[in-house]
């Protein structure tokens, strides 16, 4: 198959429409190739946003367009929606399963693009009583979660229950836990201001709890320290070089370095620990001989080909390469690379492949409205400059005008105003935390 | 309970926070009363745009603002999220459970405003397959069905199957039916343009099934004709004095007064046919003798009030009154009629209770961008002074001025543009729709 496809139209198949994917199908858009984008929803996920869909300032669709329709323009290049189930080097070919039906995609040039999940750390039972935060389902069922515990609180008579309903726990310091613990303690301290009768929801506890001795700690020191001293002028409780050893209904298990075991009664949680690969990669790394590492990321060659694969190409969160971090910014770089080193290979057959660099052009991350830390090259900056960059560098890389427009609207909303636009929970939410909290129970 | 109540504040229980509920609760807002507004969800919910939603033109947050907040300022107002279980007249007491929980709640003045649900007339088995259009819920499983419909037609290779999923039947042809199949017809025709590399979604099929004469009858001759050839201009087959007689996964079974029985083999299917009641209503006509008509709405008193309970009132589309329509004004006047009559009975014991009078301020239905039909007075308008008609009627009355912002920018992106900003599809309705599918075919 592979070898008639050469003859006509080179096919370049990319798995995923995250960063990596989007950004690979875009830098082909002028290319001879025809490409096919496959991915498990009909919508790219402008991931670094969805704290705020959980907290109910953007609707779904300010940060999920649909693939389709960003890259419609784009003649060379059809999307299928679709699970892959199987990679096979030897064939070149991807099998996907869409509703029960199975199909074969044959490619010249392969994008591994399928991003990351949340990790457990081998205790998948978490999952159930602390969401990770990877999609657009993920954060629907938190928002479900967060402003259902304060109806729940406000109903509730037994103190000791209420207290447990308004208590939040966020398990990780990275950018996503640092930006959900400052938004829960945000929207309890003004959003719903005024909206109860028998709780003050100012009063919930937000806790944010981290094994290692600092927040977002590849910022550096300083904005690290801003960060958590921006948190705890929230009101937030930040808990340093705690591990979490156990998970249920009604709360949290921890193991302090210095203060032993503790037990902290809490409704809702929100797991931002840890990410491990798309499976994906083991599965060609286990065909090719190549190695992966703990998180199920693959050691690619600098060119970011599988190692015996020249036309496979893996980027994103599901690479192993000069511990590069897994953010947005590494994904569109790599996906741009792959895509221009396999137009190269085309238009100059036999050239070699430039190995991958890395530009950093920042990492930032809000504490709350008006605050943010920012690192970009040599500069570090926190507070409301940080916020305005923030604001900046988001609005600039969101996916589409009319996503940029009803973005800036909604956070006016939220940021100067006090308001939530977005806080509509489902009966399908509601009923999924009722089976969740009888078991809990 | 009743009688020490009555010492203390008077206490008004309001079931539901539709248009009858929030109104009824607003024009409480400076009454010597204890309100309490008991809903099933947390939001109200702005029903004539619900079709927007489901179409991708509206996120559900811009019409579905959460019942608290709409309420926040009102200090003699509390909201409880609910199932309403039980009402007993005898002891003037609501129960309601939440999440498994049961609790019951006094009244010395109840407003039963439960709304109305979609009937099958008798086959509840084609709700699977056909959902109505009451709830947010139901928006976005249509939404995930529609959008979902064009995603398996491009990966369909067989025409016939093919053929079926670009084929959609609106059964029904009152005002949500008419805005349905037209926005249906629309999206196929313009949003969804350059989308796809195997369809033309412009050559979807949409048919509107109506078992009566004429569309949205009680606009009059002239406007229903004017939706007609609107409709048909859109390329939309409508066929009237056609009843459906049978659903299931794969099409519609018809029956034509004049061509006998036919099958429309289409995936997609939306019930837009009829409602009845919640049955609240008969729960109370049965122990106050009052009479309920074939949908399920009480015989109220010329006042709103039930039959031998003057401190119980029925509003909005619970009530068979004056043949009054089931539309969202007749609930708003209702729902402030029967508050106003509360009021006055506090203010001026023993005065008579006045009978309730409605003032049709209009009707009206858009049938594609820039076209509706609006009835207002003695003012018949169609086409685009119709159209503005209707813009400028739905924004006054939408709840909340960031909801109002919200869906012009919204309506100019979908109208003026081609966009569907709010086009997502989560994975929980595509796991409903797999699971949805495989019991159709």
């Amino acid at each position: 198959m592979a070898d008639t496809a050469a003859v006509a139209t080179h096919k370049v198949v990319i798995i995923g429409a995250g960063f990596g994917g989007l950004f690979a199908a875009r830098a082909l858009r002028k290319a001879p190739v025809s490409v096919t984008v496959i991915d498990r929803t009909n919508h790219h996920l402008f991931q670094p946003l969805l704290y705020q869909v959980a907290t109910g300032i953007l609707s779904e669709g300010d940060i999920a367009p649909p693939i389709r329709d960003v890259l419609r323009r784009q003649r060379n290049t059809e999307v299928r929606i679709g699970n892959v189930t199987d990679i096979n080097l030897g064939e070149r070919s991807v099998s996907l399963e869409t509703l029960g039906q199975t199909s074969v995609v044959n490619y010249d040039s392969l994008i591994v693009a399928a991003g990351a999940t949340s990790s457990y750390f081998g205790h998948d039972e978490f999952n159930r009583f602390a969401p990770g935060m990877k999609s657009i389902d993920d954060a629907l069922e938190l928002r479900g979660r967060i402003f259902g515990a304060f109806e729940m609180a406000e109903r509730e008579t037994d103190p000791a229950k209420r207290r447990e309903w308004l208590t939040f726990v966020v398990v990780g310091g990275g950018p996503t836990g640092v930006e959900m613990a400052g938004q829960i303690a945000e929207l309890s301290k003004r959003s719903l201001h005024g909206n109860f009768r028998h709780i003050d929801p100012a009063s919930a506890r937000v806790l944010l709890i981290d094994a290692g001795d600092a927040l977002i700690p590849y910022f550096g020191n300083r904005l690290s320290g801003k960060a958590l001293a921006g948190l705890r002028k929230l009101g937030v409780e930040v808990l340093l070089n705690t591990s979490v050893t156990g998970i249920d209904g009604r709360g949290v298990d921890t193991q302090s370095q210095h203060d032993g075991g503790m037990r902290v009664e809490a409704r809702t949680k929100v797991w931002a620990a840890g990410v491990s690969a798309s499976p994906l990669g083991r599965m060609i790394a286990e065909q090719s001989g190549a190695e992966t590492d703990h998180a199920g990321r693959v050691l690619v060659r600098p060119d970011l080909t599988l190692p015996g694969h020249p036309e496979v190409f893996v980027v994103g969160d599901q690479i192993s390469l000069d511990k590069l971090p897994g953010v947005a910014e590494v994904a569109m770089q790599t996906g741009t690379h792959a895509a221009h080193t396999i137009t190269r290979r085309i238009h100059h057959p036999g050239s070699v492949a430039h190995p991958f660099k890395y530009k950093n052009l920042g990492d930032m991350a809000t504490i709350s409205r008006f605050q943010a830390v920012a690192s970009i090259g040599p500069i570090r900056v926190a507070g409301f400059v940080g916020w305005l960059l923030w604001l900046f560098v988001h609005l600039a890389f969101l996916t589409g005008f009319k996503n940029r427009v009803a973005t800036v609207f909604n956070w006016f909303i939220a940021f100067i105003g006090r308001g939530r636009p977005q806080r509509t929970i489902t009966e399908q939410q509601i009923f999924a935390r009722r089976a969740l909290e009888s078991r809990g129970d």
